[in-house]
């Protein structure tokens, strides 16, 4: 089962490394009859491209999105969705010293550790092109997501600890600068302090923030596959992500039962939240308010600054990466973020359909 | 498929209402041969069970652990391990109340939506009871860990916003206090502020911290099922808890990379890594550093002060929540978050014995 | 996983052995709302009680279900349906001879080459008792397939080679004779020749078939979860079945494409098929016809006549089993059949729910 | 799911269709350090092709197969094994009239009612070229049956009534005639009734039988994922099988315990049976003896010969199937028979390591 599969209904498996000929996914279990074509998938892949601002690797890659099946008259036909990216940018030469060393923060040990050897050209399964398959399969859920009314928006939060002014969020800023942040007074701040970190080899982290708007009351499953548990589970397992929290997340040791629970009331004839503390998760399930959650996103690993680490022959060295890296990898995660949302939102909401027997009778009309 | 199953290969599902007639586990997968009886599972329900300080709830429960199944001779037979606590301490009387409206901070209101009507009696299953069946099957996860060499510890790290003084640190005095602190120096000052909390009819809530040693290189699998992402679905699927963090956690907004790379370096002819800021975790693959982890868990939502809410004939009311609850969900909670932790590595230590054909080859003898 | 799971929505886990505490399952993900209670259940699990006739086991087993969890107030809550039967009728005396060498055509020895040994009370985990748990789940399912109008009815169509006559085939005849056969004019032939095998302490094998009708066009998935793919599982998983068809089954061999496909052709404005050579399934979907397969059913492999085996010490022995065991299983087994269906059944049934976009949108209301 | 997944731990995903832009299937959880190149794939595609013989469909499918991940340095890496087969010879044209009716025998009918409306080039999705993806995970499964010193060898047993002759059984045969017979004796019979049913513009049914040789002692897991119910849904679920046997499979209703059990006895300081009824079997885990099962194959529904069906208008309608057909489905599906096969075996043999906690300390060396 080696964890390349996601998803119990609306479940995507993805393939492919760094430097082989391709990656993609395989999304099996969309329903049939929504419009599809290769435009509403390559708008999700823009976003995570790299080489769009000297503040992400400048590698050029087309990463052009390509559906082999699945899709027929312009819409999804009810069996597994390919959709495939062909490498084009391989460098394969660039990483003959890297095969011989293990890069700090980087999975190089794990892999050898695990499976005997690895594909050491650009961190084969571990490089963050792995992230294609999931915004693929991710653009593919929006659509179904759309067709519910259900949206979901990340942008960066915070940047090398430099937090976005929440009197000023315009979220139609966040494309309008090369941090993925929907404040424009952000911007100044964090360009600085990324012209220094970059001017020092280094690399900074940050956090990214999700919303999601639009679901119906009651999405997840109360015990192990709840709502939050989910969400966690995709949004951690995308790489360098070392946290996750929802609603006042940490903050909850802060607080009281008073000041932390949302009290319900009445308005226009219908059960409403009088605050959103939960994020929008009771009991594992959607409550009605926002759903609104946190990612914390380490340091890119990959640093052309002097670090110790050890080579295959058992020598300690000191080694300088060499390559075009990003400084930061929270603007591109953003669109990552959203995508693996995307991609529980819509398993949950095909879950839940079976949740009562009212709902099958209607679907088999009895 | 409704979310009650847990793990792929040591694969636990879990049954039961807080007042039906009891509350279980299903262990399938449990390899044959690991020494097992009722006194392993005990030892860890006890932990978790209630009325033991006047800082949790008062209610008397005896759980007692009956072993139903898998389980011959004093040995795990590899066929499925069915272990039940029968309720006893059930006052269905109580509950006639709040069978009318919707608790805050519960999931009173998503069960009704999701389900169309909910069992009300002591939150049915979204109560806390519902971990029973965890603890019990994490019992058994940690005996199979034994055989390995791998141990699992959690502990209160803070309570209401008061943090353990690592300088005090000594896992041993855990046990020793109402709170699950490994230290103490803390013990006054957190019953200081939980007896005037309690006075307000209020809760709290905190964070919990939890250590594996022992692990072996390559626990985890590289894409969606990365060690810290199981465990972060693990952790997050228990009731209450608010967010997951693993090594640095959030704070890897505020490091660079080179603050945040832990580098390698040989000793005694192996290799180490230099420090531990990512928690035992690379490319979601256990790094043979300690794997560190942190739960946040919020306040009781069951407060006896008063709160706003409305009623199932949708009127605005004022309730005030009678009954006996913990003022605190933490020291509870920390044998749960071991327990589960103790899953997730059950589960990926044997699923990662196919990783390579090597170990297929030693377990088949060609 | 070990494999005591079956099923993807509509999820059943069983547990026990014949001669421990008890026997059940766990049912997850059954929809909220549907009339359930003890006597629905029992009422399946009395057509495989042994001790009805001369023809299956003198063994005396209560076999009372009891719901343990998931019901409230007479109806499925959603969560999980935990039934359980408490083993009464032990007498672990009677097996220690057992547990000495391997019974021809048993699992004792392929369990001890797996697990290093084995619980050889009565069979352990691989009694005909597993079935138990199969029953009461597919009970419940029954209950689910009711709602939307789809009856499963199984019968024995042949009993040690003797078929039954469908020129009197009555299915209101199957309860009214020990071999579940749907015609009068069989009994007797049966009756005649299961006297002389059972004379010779040998026993007899059989055929059991299986109708379901109301079944809605298009129940299945197309490539490997087919109706009769999920079928063939489902009914081969049953202890003592050697073999599984649908429709034609292995006849085909003889017939060609005219003979054997089935036309279409409209009727009161509905399309119809002509035949149902199909069995009621193409391209592994329900195709309006009713559904028809058939079970093969190996004699008991425990029978009094002498046989030769070996022993735990690498003696080649001559035995003779002791003991009350059942000279025909196809009787019993015709329930087990029908439950295990009507389990496929509401697993296929929720699934396709999500088949199109135009249901989530039912479901939904958008 | 939606059903394109197979497999717990050795899991094979397939996408594509007949006349889309590929077909393809994503092998994820195969063991690390497999030699593995295309050429070993090819092998095996090349023996599905069509247009071999004056018997098979003389469409030309070039059908070559490109690994596109998970294979470095030519071998296994552990991660996901993409390969990838682009169709070549489509003439979409030609489907225009297909498109409007429902040919029997066929799933047109079922795709348009589960779905709402279909791909009705080539059969798109139930087309026989939805196999390429289970063939080509079949050729890497052997690569790792054959590690362990597993084969497995299929072959026509029955084509069109006509039985191959026992006593000239020689599986080197197989490939030198267009049948897959492996008895030179039956090639004239078959081939002269086979001209007979084609130039009635009819086709031809059979049945194919499988034998795996070499398999440990216990694959299988004892209730719902026996060895023989997990090989009948995988055999199953392949287009065209109307039934499984194994063993003596429905000749059972024939035997009684004494002529169906298989005794054991001593040979050589081993435990061996003294037949192989069960066809290598007990208690749902291999035995010892040879696995031998059977496959019924339905008459290829395609054929020119007139049928009677409906269109979409609702109208009784008369057609002629035109276009280039298999007269018999049966040569082309032994391959098939025997992929899925290795694919069952080598899920089970992975699982299987994690039976017993002796493996588990082989493996982690405690």
């Amino acid at each position: 089962m080696a964890g390349s599969t996601f998803g119990n209904i609306f479940r995507i498996t993805t393939w492919g490394e760094s430097h082989g000929k391709g990656l993609g996914v395989v999304i099996d279990g969309c329903p049939a009859g929504i419009e599809l074509n290769e435009e509403d998938i390559q708008m999700y892949l823009d976003r995570r491209k790299p080489g769009q601002s000297r503040f992400t690797t400048q590698r050029k890659e087309g990463d052009v999105a390509r559906i082999m099946s699945g899709v027929f008259e312009g819409k999804t036909t009810g069996t597994p969705i390919s959709i495939m990216v062909m490498n084009e940018d391989q460098h394969s030469a660039d990483y003959s010293e890297i095969a011989n060393y293990y890069r700090p923060g980087h999975a190089d040990f794990t892999f050898d550790e695990k499976y005997g050897f690895r594909d050491y050209r650009g961190g084969g399964r571990s490089s963050g092109r792995e992230t294609i398959g999931r915004v693929a399969a991710g653009a593919v859920a929006m659509k179904l997501l759309e067709k519910i009314g259900i949206s979901v928006d990340a942008y960066s939060k915070n940047i090398g600890g430099i937090e976005i002014d929440y009197n000023n969020f315009d979220i139609s800023e966040r494309d309008n600068n090369p941090f993925a942040v929907p404040d424009a007074s952000s911007v100044d701040k964090i360009e600085k302090y990324a012209t220094e970190v970059m001017a020092n080899r280094d690399s900074m982290g940050g956090i990214i923030e999700c919303v999601a708007k639009g679901l119906p009351v009651g999405l997840g499953e109360p015990v192990f596959d709840k709502l939050d548990a989910c969400l966690a589970k995709a949004i951690m397992s995308i790489g360098a992500v070392k946290g996750f929290e929802i609603g006042e997340g940490f903050n909850v040791a802060n607080l009281t039962g008073l000041t932390n629970n949302d009290g319900f009331s009445m308005k226009d004839g219908t059960i409403v939240k009088n605050s959103n503390k939960s994020g929008g998760v009771l009991g594992g399930m959607s409550d009605g308010g926002d759903l609104v959650f946190r990612a914390a996103i380490k340091p890119t690993p990959s640093i052309s600054a002097k670090q110790n680490t050890v080579n295959k022959q058992g020598e300690d060295i000191e080694i300088s990466i060499k390559g075009r890296h990003d400084p930061m990898i929270v603007p591109r995660a953003v669109v990552v973020v959203e995508c693996m949302t995307a991609c529980v939102l819509a398993d949950l909401l095909l879950e839940n359909m079976t949740s009562k027997i009212d709902n099958v009778c209607k679907v088999y009309e009895r």
